[in-house]
C-alpha cells in the first residue's frame, strides 16, 4: 500500500492501532488524547473489564455491570479515537495492516498489540473442557452459574456420595486467582447460603486448593505464603502444595497420578500463555514457551519499530534476565510507555527502553484477610485486608464504578447514563467453525 | 393415595403447594408464615421477579440482580417453607399431586396455581420467533443484546437502508409495557448513546408504537391516554393506533395488510394467555379463550374447592362481568386471600369471597413524564412520573432492592448477603423436546 499523500508533503494524522481494550490497551488510548494522531481501538468485546475482581463476579459478590464499562462510554469525550467491534485475526506486517473477522482490513503505521493471555494447559487441552479459566465475564458467570446449580443439585441429590462431589471445588494453581477463588467460594458456603437448604448443609462444602510448587501465592515472600495458607485453613480451606494435576475429566481431578479427588467444579488458574493473535506475528517476531511476543526494552518487535505489544501479549525482559509478570500494573505502564514512543518516533525523536516501577502486589483471602508486599514492606492478615480493600476502591473510583455504583441510580435520572451496557456472548459474523477454534 | 395418618386420629400438618414465585405465589407463601401447614414452593427458576420494571432491563438502565431477589433468600427464615427448584409439568388431580420434570411427585392437599401468564399470538405462534416478547428475565436480556447490536451493526452497515432498519424499533401493543419500552428506548437513543458512534447518529432513531384500539392505554381514562401519546411524541415516538399487526418477519412486520415497516426489532406486548401448566387442568376446569382457568369467587376450580387459582393464570370474576385485569395488585391480594381460604378450610370454616382493591394503575413515558389514575384521581406529566417513581421507590424497598442497591457493596462486607444469585438459562433435567415445546 503506497501513502502517495506523504509525496505530495500533505500533512497527514499518523494512524495508530491498538488491538485490545484492556488495561495496556486503554491507557495507550488514553495517552494518545488531544495528539495529532488518529487512533483505531479495536476489540471484540464492547467493554472493558476490571479483571483484578472478576473471581467476586465468579462468586456471587458483584455484577459483570460493576467490573465492565462500555469502551464508547470511556472514550466517549476522545475525537482522535475510534473504536472497531471486531475480532483481530492476523497482521499483515507488509502493508502494515490489521485483518479483522467482520470489517476491512485497517491500516496502520504504528500498532500496539495487547490482545491479553489465555488459559494454558501444558499440552493437555482438553482438560479445558472440565477445568474452567477465570479470564472473561463469560467464564466467571459460566462458574458463577456452576456454583450455584450444584447447590440446586446436591439439595435433590439422593447418593450421598453425589452430594459429596456435587459440593466439592478444586481450584487449580496457587496464585492470586485461586487462592482468591478459594476464599470466596469458602465464604459463600459457610456465610452467605446457610439455612437456605433444607437438605444440605453448605459449611460441608469442601474447597480444595492444589499449587504445584511447595508454596502457594510462591512470587510472594515465604512469609507472606505461610500467612495466606493459615488465613485460607481458617475458612476451611484445604490446601496441597507440591500437587501436580495430572488428569481432568468431568468428575474430578486426579493428583499426582495417584489420588483421586471428585469434584463438581474444577476451576483453572495454573497457567496463561500469549493471545492466538500473537500467532500473527510469529513470522516476524520470536515467541516465548509461553507463547508471548518476545519485545525490546522499547517494547517493540525486533526490527519492526512500528508493532508494539505490551501486557500479558509480551514478554517484556526485567531484571536478572526474567520476563515481567503479567499484572496489570505492567499492562498500564506498558500501555503508556509504548504510546510516548510512539509519539517520539512520529517526532523523529529516538525510543526510550522501559522502566517499570512495581508498587507491589497483593491477593485478598475471604474479606478479613489478605497479604500484601508493597515498596519492601510485608503485611498480612487484617491489616492487608485494609490496604488491600483501600487500593481497590482507589482503582476502582479510578475506573468510575465503585462510588458510582452507590449512586448510579439516583444519577441516571440525571446524567441518562446507563453502565450495563455490555455485549456477552456474540458470535461475530464471518466467523469459520475453524477460526473459532483457533482464537481460543 | 390413601392418608393413613388420619385414620388414627394422628395430627398432621395439611400439605400446601405453590406452583410460581411471583407476586401472587409469593405473597401467598408469606400468609402461611408461622401456621400449621407445610407449605412448598416450586418455580423453574431461583428468583423472584419484579417484573414492572422488566422494560428497564431491556434497555440498560437496571441489571438483572437489581429487580430478582433469589427464593431462597426471601423466604430463609420461614421455617415451614420448602423451595423446589423444579418445573410443574402437570396436575393429578385425582391423587392430590403436581408432576415435576426432575423429581418425584409431590403430594398437596391443598394447591394453589401461581404459574403466570405467557405470550400470545393470536394463532400466529410463528411470530414468537421474531417478535419477542418481554416476560422473564430472559426476555429482558434478549432485547437488551439486540438492541445494543443493532447500534453496532448500524455503525459499520454500508447499505442506508440496511442502516435504517437497524435503526427502526417496532413495539406492538399500546398497554404499559408497550408505552413504558417505546420511551426507555427513544430516550437511550437520545440521550444515553449521543457522541459514542462514528457513522451514526442514534438521535434518528426510530420508534414506533403500533396499537390495534384507537388509543393507546385503552383501560386508562382517554385524557391520560391522550396525554401519553403526547409524551411519547415529544420523546420522538411514532404512535400508531388502529394499526393491526398482519405479518412478522425477520426483517419487520406488516400493517394493515398494506404497510411495511422494516425493523431491527420487533417487541410484542400485545396480549398474554394462561401458563402452560393450565393444560394440567384442562380435565377438570374451565379455561376462557385466553386460556386462563376460571375460577369461583372463592378462587378456587369449581368442584375442587382444594385448588387454587390466582394472578394472571386465572380468570377471576370482576365487576361488570369482566375478569380482573392481570397486573400485579391481583395476583398479590389474590395470593393472600387464598392462603386466608385455605387456613379457614383447615378450620372447617367457610370461603370468604374474594374482593379486590384497586390502588390505581399506572404508566411511565421515559424519565421525567407518566400517567397515573389513583383512587378516581388522574395524573399526567412530571406529577404522574413523581408518582410513579415514589410509589415504585416504596415498592422496591418492600421488595429489598432499592435502597439496598445504594448500600449493597458496604452491606455486603457485614452481612455476607449477596444478591445476584439468580440461575439463568437452565434446562432441567428430564426433560423431553416435547415437553419443552409445550412449555412455551
Amino acid at each position: 500500500m503506497v501513502d502517495t499523500t506523504q509525496k505530495w508533503n500533505v500533512p497527514r494524522a499518523a494512524e495508530v492501532v491498538i488491538i485490545g481494550g484492556g488495561f495496556g490497551g486503554v491507557d495507550a488510548a488514553r495517552a494518545f488524547a488531544g495528539e495529532q494522531v488518529k487512533v483505531t481501538l479495536i476489540d471484540r468485546r464492547n467493554y472493558n473489564l476490571f479483571v483484578p475482581l472478576l473471581y467476586q463476579v465468579a462468586s456471587s459478590q458483584l455484577s459483570p455491570e460493576h467490573i465492565a464499562q462500555p469502551l464508547r462510554r470511556l472514550f466517549r469525550r476522545q475525537k482522535n479515537l475510534t473504536i472497531v467491534f471486531d475480532e483481530a485475526v492476523d497482521i499483515d506486517e507488509a502493508n502494515k495492516q490489521v485483518i479483522v473477522a467482520a470489517g476491512e482490513p485497517i491500516h496502520y503505521d504504528y500498532l500496539i498489540i495487547a490482545a491479553g493471555a489465555r488459559d494454558a494447559y501444558f499440552g493437555n487441552d482438553q482438560w479445558s473442557e472440565y477445568a474452567w479459566g477465570l479470564k472473561s465475564l463469560e467464564d466467571a458467570e459460566r462458574i458463577q452459574q456452576r456454583i450455584l446449580l450444584n447447590f440446586e443439585l446436591a439439595e435433590v441429590a439422593e447418593d450421598p456420595a453425589e452430594r459429596n462431589r456435587l459440593l466439592t471445588y478444586v481450584l487449580v494453581g496457587g496464585g492470586p486467582t485461586g487462592v482468591e477463588m478459594a476464599g470466596a467460594i469458602a465464604e459463600l458456603s459457610r456465610y452467605t447460603l446457610t439455612r437456605e437448604f433444607k437438605n444440605v448443609d453448605t459449611r460441608h462444602t469442601r474447597v480444595v486448593l492444589l499449587e504445584g510448587m511447595d508454596r502457594i501465592l510462591p512470587p510472594f515472600d515465604p512469609e507472606l505464603s505461610a500467612a495466606a495458607r493459615k488465613s485460607l485453613e481458617k475458612l476451611g480451606v484445604e490446601v496441597h502444595t507440591n500437587a501436580m494435576v495430572t488428569g481432568v475429566d468431568a468428575r474430578g481431578v486426579e493428583v499426582n497420578k495417584d489420588e483421586r479427588i471428585e469434584a463438581g467444579l474444577v476451576v483453572w488458574a495454573a497457567g496463561i500463555q500469549g493471545a492466538s493473535i500473537n500467532q500473527g506475528v510469529a513470522d516476524v517476531a520470536e515467541l516465548d514457551r509461553a507463547r508471548r511476543i518476545i519485545v525490546t526494552p522499547e517494547l517493540h518487535i525486533p526490527g519492526h519499530p512500528e508493532i508494539f505489544v505490551i501486557g500479558d501479549t509480551a514478554h517484556i525482559p526485567g531484571p536478572e534476565g526474567r520476563p515481567l509478570p503479567g499484572v496489570a500494573q505492567v499492562a498500564q505502564q506498558g500501555g503508556k510507555h509504548a504510546a510516548v514512543n510512539i509519539l517520539h518516533g512520529i517526532a523523529g525523536e529516538p525510543y526510550e527502553p522501559f522502566v517499570y516501577k512495581d508498587y507491589g502486589s497483593m491477593a485478598t483471602i475471604g474479606r478479613n484477610s489478605a497479604v500484601a508486599s508493597i515498596g519492601g514492606m510485608k503485611f498480612s492478615g487484617y491489616p492487608a485486608w485494609a490496604v488491600w480493600a483501600f487500593i481497590h476502591i482507589l482503582r476502582l473510583i479510578n475506573f468510575r464504578n465503585k462510588i458510582y455504583v452507590f449512586f448510579k441510580w439516583m444519577w441516571d435520572y440525571v446524567d441518562y447514563n446507563r453502565s450495563g451496557r455490555l455485549i456477552r456472548n456474540y458470535s461475530h459474523p464471518h466467523h469459520t467453525v475453524e477460526q473459532s477454534k483457533s482464537q481460543e
